[in-house]
């Protein structure tokens, strides 16, 4: 790890133990599937979710919110409304967005709602290795947006660098819904981080960390799953501090 | 303890006892992040949940259901619908319903569908410190509810009366859809105790002693969430009768 | 067990080490409880689940599946599309049907869906008691449908011959969506076999053996679920030829 590496675990790590003690509150519009995960992964985490996708009601829990998390997933036409609504509000409040544009190469209603939602500046887009392909075969302007792609070693791409991250445990590839916590947990980082790059490095490092942990004691998928929430809660960040992977 | 005190634990105890042995069928129209905890929940507990919240079918499930649970949270246009709805039939066919108004204060629309609902007769009303206070604000008329306000120490408003049950564990609040599973629970118990103020003693004793035996085993959250579950299947009378902290 | 018993239970097992070795892509449209409880099976089982129910969105991922899942809980106006449009695009492309038509004597709205996709040619329709005497009130013509009726002893109905499995645990009552999540895996199962009532009998037999192996641990319903994920992945052939009660 280089000095610049390290200053920016470091920094990394202040944002995990700002979210612990701040409590940030994420909307998030997410798909069905993933709802009940990443609200418990959030308050592991010490943030605080709101979930409600009704078009009548996002407005109400933006304007209470400190950053807003957009999942393309189960894009029902009550889900397109209300994150073209709320997209709106948080360009306007100043909230920062994570996209996550789920299984975007299979269905074209996601890659051109996600277009769209390119204007409203998000922080950051967290894809995995084909949903990166889809991205970059929409050709468009990205280079103001903190592009986070998961794998085996994990890439956060920002302004022409690349760091990588190889935290992680193959029991996270095993569960639904992993994707979808992190990028819940990227937009809780960013209101203490205030910085993209620094906000996707504390996710990877988190729940890469955190899925390492969990991996040690898991007999199984569903054992991983339990662990991983509590060691989401539990990991310290000296513990993070000496495993992080950061290149 | 107070003889009064006791002769209301010992009837919640009867009530819990009873749910077991009876199954109630309780229709849940609930919020996509809570719906598979409650089902759970339900089923731990001996009742039997159903959980459909399409407008087209409320009205069948309602007609086979001993109770319901409206629950407002993810409130979208369907969701409306079928509580309006299935309110109308619970009141026609004398069902015992529970409001849990999830977030009330954040969301306008949860406010405007509550003075609606509170024509229609519901016995109990759960809610958090924010919500109460939301519900104070409304200025209805709330005396023929049974109002229950959750906390570090829970109280039951009923005919100007306040029962407060000082039983539970930290981690309740660190798991999402506890208080939604605690409305569904007391929507069960009122089919047996037909008495608003014990069902809801009954539904904070069972979630706040089931917590409490939890939390001794658990090492975070979700491994604290799968102990929950356990320990309100296999809590018994007597435990509950011991650790009751009625006041 | 006799010798047609036995190959039987062969040509299962080896549907089972199919799955896992070759991920086949089921799409489920199913509801809103048991969404991740199913995928998370599905997943344990080595398959690839995807979900979305958006009308505007099920061509997309139909035509990338591999089989399909129609579940008619919590059935609302997008689920009904939904099914309608992907039970055509499966028939036209020969992808083999699930369907899962819970508590269908409960809801017309069900029935009168059924009745129509009898017209697709579903390989399986899994039901529990209480949804074969509505299947069967209903009069339609079942003699090309492998007819699977789950309870303390599960029956395969195909061709006028029944197969019996008596594998399973009592705790696989106590929690909810276990039958979804079956009916998901036997269209996982349909791609690897080609045969319905050999893909029934891998289902009945995966979930039936995973919930014994998950009961001896566990201590309520909520350990004896993530048992049973658990032991959905780590079951091993030699186990299920074991402990196979097919008759």
């Amino acid at each position: 790890m280089t000095a610049a590496q390290r200053n920016k675990t470091e920094a990394a790590i202040a944002a995990i133990i700002a979210v612990r003690k701040n409590a940030p509150l994420v909307h998030c519009i997410t798909n069905t599937v993933a709802q009940n995960f990443t609200a418990n992964c959030l308050l592991a985490c010490g943030a605080t979710p709101s979930m409600t996708s009704s078009p009548q009601e996002v407005e109400y829990f933006c304007s209470h919110a400190d950053s807003l998390l957009l999942n393309l997933g189960t894009l029902d036409e009550d889900r397109r409304k209300a994150i073209t609504l709320s997209s709106g509000i948080a360009k306007k409040n100043n909230l920062p967005i994570v996209i996550d544009p789920v299984m975007l190469q299979i269905s074209p209603v996601r890659q051109e709602l996600l277009v769209k939602l390119l204007s409203q500046n998000p922080a950051i887009i967290r894809v995995n290795k084909n949903e990166a392909m889809a991205l970059k075969a929409l050709n468009a302007d990205l280079s103001e947006i903190c592009l986070v792609e998961t794998g085996v070693h994990d890439k956060i791409c920002y302004r022409n660098k690349i760091l990588t991250v190889s935290n992680g445990d193959p029991w996270l590839e095993k569960i639904t819904a992993i994707g979808c916590a992190q990028g819940a947990l990227m937009a809780a980082l960013l209101v203490e981080a205030k910085h993209a790059e620094i906000a996707a490095l504390a996710g990877l490092l988190w729940t890469g960390i955190a899925g390492e942990l969990a991996g040690n004691a898991a007999t199984g998928p569903a054992s991983f799953a339990v662990n991983f929430i509590d060691q989401l809660h539990c990991v310290s960040a000296e513990q993070i501090r000496q495993k992080a992977a950061t290149q």
